[in-house]
C-alpha cells in the first residue's frame, strides 16, 4: 500500500488540528459507547473510523505529533495490517484490561497539558484511573467535549431498530416481578432510585429486546427506576403505541434517549441513587447532585441466575441447536471434496441450518470458521476478501452460536479434514482433557469462578502447553453471549464472581499453533445443585451443549478410563436427546459420530 | 467460673473510664506491633491482656458500654472459653482478613465520636480502610494516643535478646550484595531511600538473626536504606561491639530503636522514600514529609526466591529433619501401649529428636499434636492443663517444624492409633489425593499462586468435602515459617503472588470432622524450572519434605495407578535420602514405612 493514500493519516492530522484549536495536548478514543457495551453501534466506532483498526477492543491515543493504538495479542496481526500507512504506531499490550495507554499518555504529557475524552462514553472506573494518572503528570482531563463531532463529517446516525417484547412462556417472569426484585435490592442498599445504563440489564429488566447491536438482541436505552414507576430513555419511534401502552400499564414511562442526563440532574430531594461504577459513564455520573450509592447493578446478579423455567427452555434450545449442527455437518461431510467449500460457505450453511429451527432469532456472534492456520487465530473472521478453501489435510475449527427465544448458544468443535497426524491428535486430546476435567468438577457454592480456571489448564500445562484466552464466560438468556459477572479466567476474582445455582458459563480451553492449527472445544454448562454436607452446599456443571465431539481426533492412549467413560456418556446423552429431531443423513451422521470409543 | 472474678471484666471497665477521660467513644486494639508481625512480643499483646483471648489473630473493640472480640472460625471454641466471664462479646467472622469489626464499630458510633487506635501498631492499609469507614460515620480517628499505656500498669518490657549473624556458608550472599539488589530495585522505582519495618525483611537484608519473637529467628528493628549506607534502628545492647564493627564495615550504622520515626521526619531534601503500604505502620508513614513511592518491599520479593546454594542447604536440612522424624516415630511406635504418651510427650520427644540434628536452631512454630477430636482443630495446642493421652483407637495429627541454619521446615503427618475404620481411611486418602494432585502440577512461570488452590481441593470437593484454611503458604530460609508474597489459597491474587523459580511453599490440604478427627498431609515444595516451549517457561514443584506418608491409612481402591506410582516414587526417594542418616530402630522404621504399596 502506498502510505500516502491512507485516509486514516489524514483523519489523524485533522484530529491534531482540532486538538490545537481547542488548546489540547491529546485525545483518547476508547472502544466504548454510553452503555459500555462490548459491541458498539457504528455511531460510536470512532476509534475504527480514525485509525482503520477494526478489532472489537483497542484504544487510540492521538497527541500533538503522534498517534498510537493499544491492542492485545488477539489483534496484533490484524492491527499491523490495518494500520499500515496510517502513521499510527501499534503498541502491543498483554491484556485488554491493561492500562498501558494511560502510562504511555502520561509519559507524553507535560504539566498543564489538557487531555480530551468524551465523558459520555468513558466508564466511571476507567475515568478514575485516568484522572489519577493525569493528576500525577500535572495534566488535566476534559470530558465535556466530543472531538469526533468536529472531525467526523459523515458520522453514522444512531440505530433505529424497533423494540419488541420477550414474552411468556420463554420469558417466564413478568417485568413487574423483575422490577420488584431490583427494588428489593435497591432498598437493601438504602437507595430510592437506580440508573441502569447497560443495555442487556435494561432488556432483561423489562422483558424487551431489540436489534441495535449486531448479534446482541438489545436496544440503546437507559432505565431510571424510581420507588414506584420507572422511565425508559429510548430513541423516538422505536417503541410502538401498543408496547408503549403495555409499558405504561406496568408503570414505565418513555422519555427521549438524550434526556437521561437531564433526569439525573433533576432527581427529587431525598433521592439516593444506586449506580454501578463499572456500568455507568462519567458523563452520567457527574450529573447527579444528591447522594449516590455505588454497587453492582442488581439486575446483573439477578439475570446471571437462570430460573428453572428458563433452564428448561435453554435445554430445548440446545436440542434445536444440536440438531442444526447435525444437519450442517452431515451436509458438510457429504459435500467435502465434491463441491467447493470455503470458510464463508460454512458460515452461510450453518447459519441457514440454525435459521430453520423453531425459536431461532439470529446468530449470537459472528461465526468463526478457521481452517488450519486460520484456526490458530482465536478471533479470526473470514471475509470475502480473505478466506480459506476447505481442501487438503488439517483441522477445521468452528465456533458459532444462535439466539433463540429460549436461550443463547455458543459452541466450538474441531473436525479433521483429509488425513491428520499424531501431533494434531495429541493437541486435540489434551484440550479435550481440559474441557472434560472442568466439566466434571464439583465445587462449593460461592466458589469465585476464576479459582476454577487452572483445572481446565492443568492437562495442557503438564505438557508445557497453554492458551492465551479465558476458559469460560457467562452467557445470557436470549441476550448477550458474553455476560457477567462470573468468569472462569485469570481475571482478578471479586465477590460478585461467586458461582451460584442457575448460572450458565462456557468451558472452552484451547491450543493455538500460529501458522499451523488451532483447537478449542467449547460447551456451555449450567450450575446445578450437587448436594450438601456438613461442609456446605456444592454445585456441579450440567453440560447443556448437545453436539458430538469428534472422536476420530482422539488419541485414546492419552485418556484415562474415567475420561473415556465421561466422553461415551456424553455422546449417549447427545444421541438420545437429538435423535427425535433429525432424520436421514443427519440422523445417520449423529449415530456415527456419537458411537462409543 | 464466677463471672465476677474475671480480671478482664475489670480491665475493660478501666479502659472505658480511660476512654471517658479522653472524651473518646471507642478503642480498637488490633493484633499488631510496629513491625506488623504475625507473632507479637508480649509488650504488644494488649488485646490478650485486656480480653483474655490468647489466639494469634483477633481484634478487640471497646466502646463506652460494650466490648467485642472479632475472631475467625479457627478460634471460636477457644475464644468462647477464654472470654467467659469477661463480659466481652465474641463476634464470629468468616476470615481473619474481613473488616467486620470496622462495620460493627461504625454502627456503634454517632457523628462527632472519636475512636482511638495506636498509630504505632496500625498498618497503613488497615488505617486507610478504617479512616474511610469512620469518615462515612462522621467519626474521627485518633492515632497519637496509646491508651494501653494508661491502663496496663505491668506491661512487659521490649524483648532484649542479642542479635547474631547468619553466616556463610548457610548465608551464601553477603549483606552488601543483598543491599545492592535492594538499591537496584529502589532505583527502578525512582526512590533514594527505603524504610523496612518488617522484621524478617530486616533480618534477610542484613544476614542477621535474633530471638525476640518465639519460633521466628528475628529481632525488633527498622532499617532505613539510603543511597549509600543504611541505619539499623535497634534496641540498645542487642548488638555487640564486634557485630557493630562488622556492620559499620558494610556501611550500616546503629541508632536507637525508638528513633526511626524521627529519622523519617528528617530525611534530606531531595529524598524520595519507598515504603510498602502493607508493611509499614501509619505512625511511621505519617512522619514522612517528602515524596513517597508506595510499592512492595523489594526484599520481600528477593527473599522469596531461594538461590541454588540456599536450595542445596534446604535439601540437607530436610534430610536432617526427616531423620529426626524417623527417630521420633520409631520410638513412638515402640513405646505406644507400653508407656504413657500424651500430646505433650510428643512435643517434647519430637523437639528433642530435632535438637540432636546438626544445624538445628529451634522449632519453627509451636508443635500441633492432636489426637482424634483435638486433631480436628487446625490450630490446636496441647497445654499442661488440657491435653489428650494417646490410647485406644483413632488418628493422631502432628504438625511440626524446625529452624535450621540452612532452612526452615514444616511438616504434617497423620498416624493410625489402634484400629481405624473405613471412614478414617477414606478421608485420609482423599486428602492425600489433594496433596499429590497439587504436588504434581506443572504450571506457567508467573502463575498467580492462588489460582492453583482449587487443584488440591478438587478431589475433596468431588466427595462434597472441604477445608477452611489455605492450601499453602510461603516459607522462609532460616526465617519465618509463614512468609509472603505467594499464597496458595482463596486470597485475592495480586501480581506479587506470581510463582517464580526458587520459591518454597507448603502444600497442606486437610479435612476436619469436629469432635471426631482431623487430617492434614503437608509437604514443602520448591519451584523448579520444568522446561520451556513456544508457550513460555514452566515450573514444577520439587517436594522437599522427606518423611514417610503413612500407607496403612491409604484406601488403595480410591487411588489411580498414576497416584500409586507417585506415592511409591516419593517413598523410594525418602528411603534413599534418609537411610544414611539413621540406624537401628529408626532405620527399620524408615524401611517399613517406605515400602511400596
Amino acid at each position: 500500500m502506498d502510505t500516502r493514500t491512507s485516509p486514516h493519516r489524514e483523519r489523524i492530522a485533522t484530529t491534531q488540528r482540532a486538538l490545537a484549536r481547542h488548546g489540547l495536548a491529546a485525545l483518547l478514543v476508547p472502544s466504548a459507547d454510553p452503555h459500555l457495551s462490548e459491541y458498539l453501534p457504528e455511531h460510536w466506532q470512532g476509534r475504527q473510523w480514525l485509525s482503520g483498526f477494526s478489532g472489537s477492543m483497542g484504544t487510540l491515543v492521538v497527541t500533538r505529533d503522534k498517534a498510537a493504538l493499544f491492542a492485545d495479542s488477539r489483534y496484533w496481526v490484524q492491527a499491523e495490517a490495518e494500520l499500515a500507512g496510517s502513521g499510527i504506531a501499534l503498541v502491543k499490550i498483554p491484556t485488554a484490561t491493561a492500562s498501558h495507554h494511560i502510562e504511555w499518555l502520561a509519559r507524553e504529557l507535560k504539566a498543564g497539558d489538557g487531555v480530551a475524552v468524551d465523558g459520555a462514553v468513558l466508564g466511571l472506573a476507567a475515568a478514575q484511573q485516568l484522572r489519577a494518572a493525569l493528576d500525577r503528570a500535572g495534566a488535566t482531563l476534559r470530558t465535556d467535549l466530543d472531538l469526533l463531532a468536529d472531525v467526523w463529517p459523515e458520522r453514522p446516525a444512531l440505530p433505529a431498530a424497533p423494540v419488541y417484547e420477550h414474552r411468556a412462556p420463554e420469558a417466564p417472569l413478568p417485568r413487574a416481578a423483575k422490577l420488584a426484585q431490583v427494588r428489593e435490592a435497591m432498598a437493601r442498599h438504602g437507595a430510592t432510585h437506580h440508573l441502569v445504563s447497560t443495555v442487556d440489564d435494561v432488556a432483561w429488566a423489562l422483558n424487551l429486546r431489540g436489534a441495535d447491536v449486531e448479534y446482541n438482541p438489545v436496544f440503546l436505552a437507559h432505565l431510571l427506576i424510581a420507588p414506584s414507576g420507572a422511565t425508559l430513555f429510548v430513541g423516538a419511534g422505536k417503541v410502538d403505541a401498543a408496547l408503549k401502552a403495555a409499558l405504561a400499564a406496568d408503570g414505565i414511562a418513555l422519555a427521549p434517549y438524550a434526556d437521561a442526563a437531564t433526569a439525573l440532574a433533576a432527581l427529587p430531594t431525598g433521592a439516593t441513587l444506586l449506580v454501578d461504577p463499572k456500568r455507568v459513564t462519567l458523563g452520567l455520573r457527574e450529573r447527579v447532585k444528591g447522594p449516590v450509592i455505588e454497587a453492582i447493578n442488581p439486575s446483573t446478579l439477578l439475570k446471571s441466575r437462570k430460573s428453572d423455567a428458563e433452564a428448561a427452555f435453554i435445554r430445548e434450545a440446545m436440542r434445536q441447536d444440536g440438531a442444526a449442527m447435525c444437519e450442517f455437518y452431515a451436509w458438510f461431510e457429504a459435500a467435502l471434496g465434491k463441491e467447493r467449500i470455503t470458510e464463508l460457505t460454512i458460515d452461510e450453511r450453518l447459519g441457514a441450518a440454525r435459521a430453520r429451527r423453531p425459536g431461532f432469532a439470529g446468530l449470537s456472534f459472528s461465526t468463526i470458521a478457521g481452517f488450519n492456520a486460520n484456526g490458530a487465530m482465536p478471533h479470526y473472521r473470514a471475509t470475502p476478501q480473505s478466506h480459506a478453501v476447505i481442501e487438503g489435510d488439517g483441522l477445521l475449527l468452528i465456533d458459532s452460536g444462535g439466539q433463540y427465544l429460549g436461550g443463547t448458544t455458543d459452541i466450538t468443535r474441531v473436525w479433521p479434514i483429509g488425513s491428520v497426524g499424531a501431533a494434531h491428535k495429541r493437541d486435540y486430546t489434551l484440550v479435550l482433557k481440559g474441557t472434560m476435567a472442568l466439566s466434571r468438577t464439583v465445587f462449593p457454592r460461592g466458589t469465585l469462578s476464576p479459582m476454577l480456571d487452572a483445572i481446565a489448564r492443568a492437562p495442557l500445562w503438564e505438557q508445557r502447553l497453554e492458551y492465551g484466552h479465558g476458559t469460560g464466560h457467562g452467557v445470557g438468556y436470549f441476550l448477550n453471549v458474553h455476560e457477567g459477572p462470573q468468569s472462569i479466567s485469570k481475571a482478578a476474582p471479586d465477590a460478585h464472581m461467586a458461582m451460584e445455582p442457575g448460572m450458565v458459563t462456557s468451558i472452552e480451553p484451547g491450543l493455538y499453533r500460529p501458522g499451523q492449527w488451532g483447537i478449542r472445544i467449547e460447551n456451555l454448562v449450567l450450575n446445578v445443585p450437587a448436594g450438601a454436607s456438613e461442609f456446605g452446599e456444592f454445585l456441579a456443571f450440567e453440560t447443556l451443549t448437545l453436539c458430538p465431539i469428534d472422536t476420530r481426533l482422539v488419541e485414546r492412549s492419552l485418556l484415562r478410563a474415567d475420561e473415556i467413560d465421561w466422553l461415551n456418556a456424553y455422546h449417549a446423552t447427545v444421541r438420545e436427546r437429538i435423535e427425535p429431531l433429525v432424520t436421514g443423513a443427519a440422523l445417520d451422521w449423529l449415530r456415527e459420530r456419537t458411537a462409543p470409543i
